[in-house]
């Protein structure tokens, strides 16, 4: 490839491979989108009734606004609080899913499921005021994934749990009088597109707030999905594995966990453990699992299954010609899979109801039947290694060293090794001391807008050179675990003295086989949950509102409707929310302005958008410190008072 | 104006002077945005991720599908479900408010609002079954507004109760074996939206069975919207007053009523009964409620309140220069009124939480001070009035007589004067009789996109013609209403003779003060439900499946999401929809013919397009010629079965 579409060596292997053999991959599909029609991406083409579609056009009479009357900044803020409507819906309904296998694992109905962590249980069933005195686990399980279920259809106003019980208080003070607390996930979504029905709301700050309600649904639907799938599934130690399409084993048969929803993949994983037999009775050398996008991040987390890749370079792992199966749940997962899989032996296997693909194998999952469909699944993927065409195999040379598994838990066990009583003030007291200046979350995809993976690896090298403490999820987390960011090597080579500093009390304490990662991977998208309950822990500890604490968050290749909810609400929360894509919310100077500057004033975090990661990064570390001099100032001052009393 | 924009007399005159003094009308607009973007057009432009807008270029390399891999039928049947999950929303959430003040009621805690329909509540309680013997009023009321507000939240797979206690118990099976019976309308809403998340389902057959299944929740919002607004504020009955912009009275208080939910409007107009008094004392003769889109046909229906127009015309209302106040709740309100309002003295009253519009002023309704909100608004629009520059009025002096009101209640009470005991074999025994083919539904919007009200004019007087009983409901009532189709004047002018014949034999049997519309006046969007009831009535007459009945839908202006919604749950029940504006669904030949001919073979119900009025109606003639053909074949078949034997 002449253009740089990828920083990824295997992937740009693979897609000189595509070349040759003439398919065309998403990277030829974005390139064949360019220019991208100016109205749709700046968000001033408004579908959302049948007269249109309807553009701005300012220099036509009338042109000025929509059909209706809508102007740019109403079409500006229709389009993007419906990305948060979508958003929301997806990661809400994950959760949902997981609270419903949760209740059914209580009740006795599911044989292949258990509560896995009961530690975690009580805590949860603790921290959502569910007595556990003298109860047992299935009990408390019951009630816990009630109330999860209940934060989807109650009918009365109370606050959402899992917010209530997450946030700062002086968060909470913040939503309510912003009129921003929602009290029932599904219908503040169904609401959302209710106001921005034609000839509904018209005014921008009015369905803003309204998105943000949604928004704020989409993190309580994460944090109990985060907080459920623990329970069922275990919460994630510190794991040793590798990643990139290396990966793939070229003696073994290859199944690709693939999605967002770790209910099946966990089930395959335990399976797959159990049918080494088969695979070597086909001939391979064992059954190898990879993981692509979130569900990838679940197993790795839980069970240090390797990555094979991340999203925009999920239909390279097939034109490595080994990969036996893809067995994929929902979302994130490209059409384009299934005709490239025809090219090769590759089973593309979709599970869920609400997720096909035309012309690829469709297997019903079924909880009540878990541990079968998983079965089903290997030795469809065993069947197809069988008829695997030796010279099409075809798999780079590339991977790297992983070490993954951050969920809080083990983060903060790693904190307790140097400060057994308060863990988060290791680090905290590392932040007041200016050893490391804050930390920033990596949230979100890929978006071929820009060049692969290089915005994720730029800014956080960049940040690491400035001593921010780095966490990460999604796609974000595998761009850093293909590319090396995920080891100990990751922090030779790119911290600064601080942070090198910091992590060296952490790796003399945490006594792991391996050195501490440079970036710490906290899991899947919905873990995002795990990133903000680490920002309101040093909140609490610094006694301070979320919009006051040293945390920035940036999605450096932001691309699907969840990323926009997750932005927004980081915002609500608090937080600054670099993007690194051009945003649709650009064609209104009005509603940009509100979620760029006027955000700030009311919820302390903010929206900025820059492409250039460089810059972003360089406007993250400034944020930082504005931060730390404040709390500094504010410090300050109140010594000066105290020395006056 | 040169170009033909509207056959509406009133709405000319009024364009006429828009454009006078130089204002841009919704008329201008839309040839502002002529002509429409192809792809946004026939919806093969997607923007549910942030990498696009992805167009289909198939000309392009890579070109013919999204960035994801996503083929033009799989972007179209995303689109075209996210209009039913939009129209979905709106519906069922008006459903949900009026429900929830039901619930109030119940509880004692609104002292405005009672239940003015015991009778309807008893039999809506039965319907759904609930226990009515022996039991209060109140007691019976909370029940049932319970249940309303259990099929927005339960967690538990139960099909939704207004769904299962309406329609036919065949079509109950068709719902169920195809997969699409709902449980829980948020839910349902939410889940069309993950569906529809980028790399999510992209099978345009499931895709379309998830948005039936939405539609269906549609359906079953409105449903219990009818009923709940009946038990609330009283089942209309023949009403006689007038409609168009000659409503508005040069000498009254003019307060213009706009929207969809009755809950606000209702009281507007027993306020303003109490009112007059302050009214004459600002020196107006009195205050004339005049309605616009739904809300207008609600207190239409209930209060006998007049229609100024409809809602492409909604503007013009302003115009006139005699409009004191126009007071909106939800959906189908321009945001553009509130600049136009600016040229004149009117006042623009935005009133629900979900509804504001920059610039005009925000009256936030309270149900628990319902009669002091309304009051309050009154007093605004006297207030306005004695600011009213006389000069400036110009009220076109074109009206017409509409007798209306004819709820399915009342409509079965005239054909009660005929057959007490089975009054609904009054309508079916015409129709094998052959003396009438059927019944046409007209329901939904105006579009621009053609001449405003022709198609809704042009089709009802060709399918009169043919001796087609005809049915309407929003603004194409409202369409009729303003051009004299809903008094017996119409019938005299337009009704074949076997119409006229029936006609003549209702309005003998009816002993009303006046004669009988050409078409029934039905009630708002939401009481497209009366509409169905009628049709379900019929197939259970008939003892035939809702596919076989002579029973027609059309929307020959449809332009919001709910008309897409009221349209594809038409299907789904079994009945032949003609919509009469380009959709964007013709992008995907693959989806085109899965909706306008597969849906037939699946479902009985199916679409077609046709924007030339003249052709639309030939063919909704034709279709309910096939249809007697075959259920006369059908007889026929048994009666020579019978005679063998």
């Amino acid at each position: 490839m002449s253009e740089k579409r990828t920083i990824d060596v295997a992937a740009t292997q693979m897609l000189d491979k595509a070349k040759e053999i003439g398919f065309l991959t998403t990277f030829d599909r974005a390139k064949a989108q360019e220019p991208r029609c100016t109205f749709g991406n700046t968000g001033i083409c408004c579908r959302i009734c049948l007269q249109g579609p309807c553009r701005i056009l300012p220099k036509k009479p009338g042109g000025n606004r929509g059909i209706c009357g809508a102007a740019d900044y109403t079409i500006v803020a229709r389009n993007t609080v419906r990305y948060i409507a979508g958003g929301a819906s997806a990661h809400s309904d994950h959760g949902r899913h997981i609270a419903e296998t949760l209740l059914h694992v209580a009740e006795g109905k599911l044989k292949d499921y258990q509560v896995t962590d009961t530690e975690k249980l009580m805590r949860v069933a603790k921290k959502i005021g569910i007595e556990t005195e003298g109860r047992g686990v299935m009990e408390i399980a019951k009630d816990v994934a009630t109330a999860a279920l209940d934060e989807y259809g109650r009918m009365h106003e109370e606050d959402l749990t899992w917010i209530t019980s997450n946030c700062t208080d002086s968060r909470l003070e913040v939503l309510r009088k912003t009129n921003i607390m929602p009290t029932n996930i599904n219908l503040s979504i169904a609401q959302l597109l209710h106001q921005t029905h034609v000839g509904n709301d018209s005014d921008p700050i009015n369905i803003i707030f309204g998105g943000l309600k949604a928004a704020l649904c989409d993190y309580d639907g994460m944090a109990l999905a985060t907080d459920l799938s623990d329970i069922l599934f275990g919460t994630g130690v510190p794991v040793v594995t590798e990643a990139n399409l290396g990966a793939i084993k070229a003696d073994k048969v290859n199944i690709a966990l693939h999605g967002h929803n770790p209910l099946l993949s966990q089930i395959v994983v335990k399976a797959a453990r159990e049918m080494e037999g088969e695979a070597k009775a086909a001939g391979a050398a064992g059954i190898n699992l990879v993981g692509i996008c979130c569900t990838g991040n679940e197993v790795l987390t839980r069970e240090g299954v390797a990555i094979a890749t991340n999203f925009a370079t999920q239909e390279l792992a097939i034109l490595t010609g080994a990969m036996d199966a893809m067995v994929v749940d929902v979302q994130c997962i490209m059409p384009s899979l299934r005709s490239l899989a025809e090219c090769y032996h590759t089973k593309i296997v979709t599970t869920m109801p609400i997720m096909k693909i035309p012309g690829s194998y469709h297997l019903a999952f079924d909880e009540h039947n878990a541990i079968n469909s998983a079965k089903e699944i290997i030795r469809l993927a065993i069947d197809a290694y069988k008829k695997r065409d030796a010279a099409k195999v075809c798999i780079p040379d590339v991977k790297n060293t992983v070490v993954a598994g951050f969920t809080l838990e083990s983060l903060l066990n790693i904190f307790k090794q140097i400060n057994a009583d308060n863990p988060i003030k290791v680090l905290t007291d590392a932040i007041e001391a200016g050893e490391i200046k804050g930390v920033a979350l990596f949230a979100g995809c890929n978006n071929l807008k820009g060049t692969h993976d290089e915005n994720h690896i730029t800014i956080a090298t960049e940040l690491a050179k400035n001593d921010v403490f780095l966490v990460a999820t999604g796609c974000a987390a595998q761009a850093f675990a293909k590319e090396g960011l995920l080891n100990g090597e990751g922090v030779q080579k790119y911290a600064g003295e601080g942070l090198k500093k910091f992590h060296a009390r952490l790796n003399a304490a945490a006594k792991l086989t391996t050195e501490l990662p440079l970036v710490f991977h906290m899991g899947s998208c919905v873990d995002n949950s795990r990133a903000q309950e680490l920002a309101n822990m040093m909140a609490r500890e610094m006694g301070l509102d979320n919009r006051d604490i040293p945390y920035v968050a940036t999605a450096p290749e932001a691309m699907s409707e969840k990323a926009v909810a997750i932005g927004s609400w980081n915002v609500a929360l608090g937080n600054p929310v670099h993007v690194g894509v051009v945003v649709p919310t650009v064609g209104s100077s009005l509603v940009n302005d509100v979620v760029t500057k006027i955000a700030e004033d009311v919820f302390g975090g903010f929206f900025f958008w820059e492409t250039d990661p460089v810059k972003a990064a360089a406007r993250l570390v400034e944020i930082l410190d504005e931060r730390n001099w404040k709390n500094a100032m504010r410090k300050k001052a109140i010594q000066a008072k105290e020395a006056n009393q």
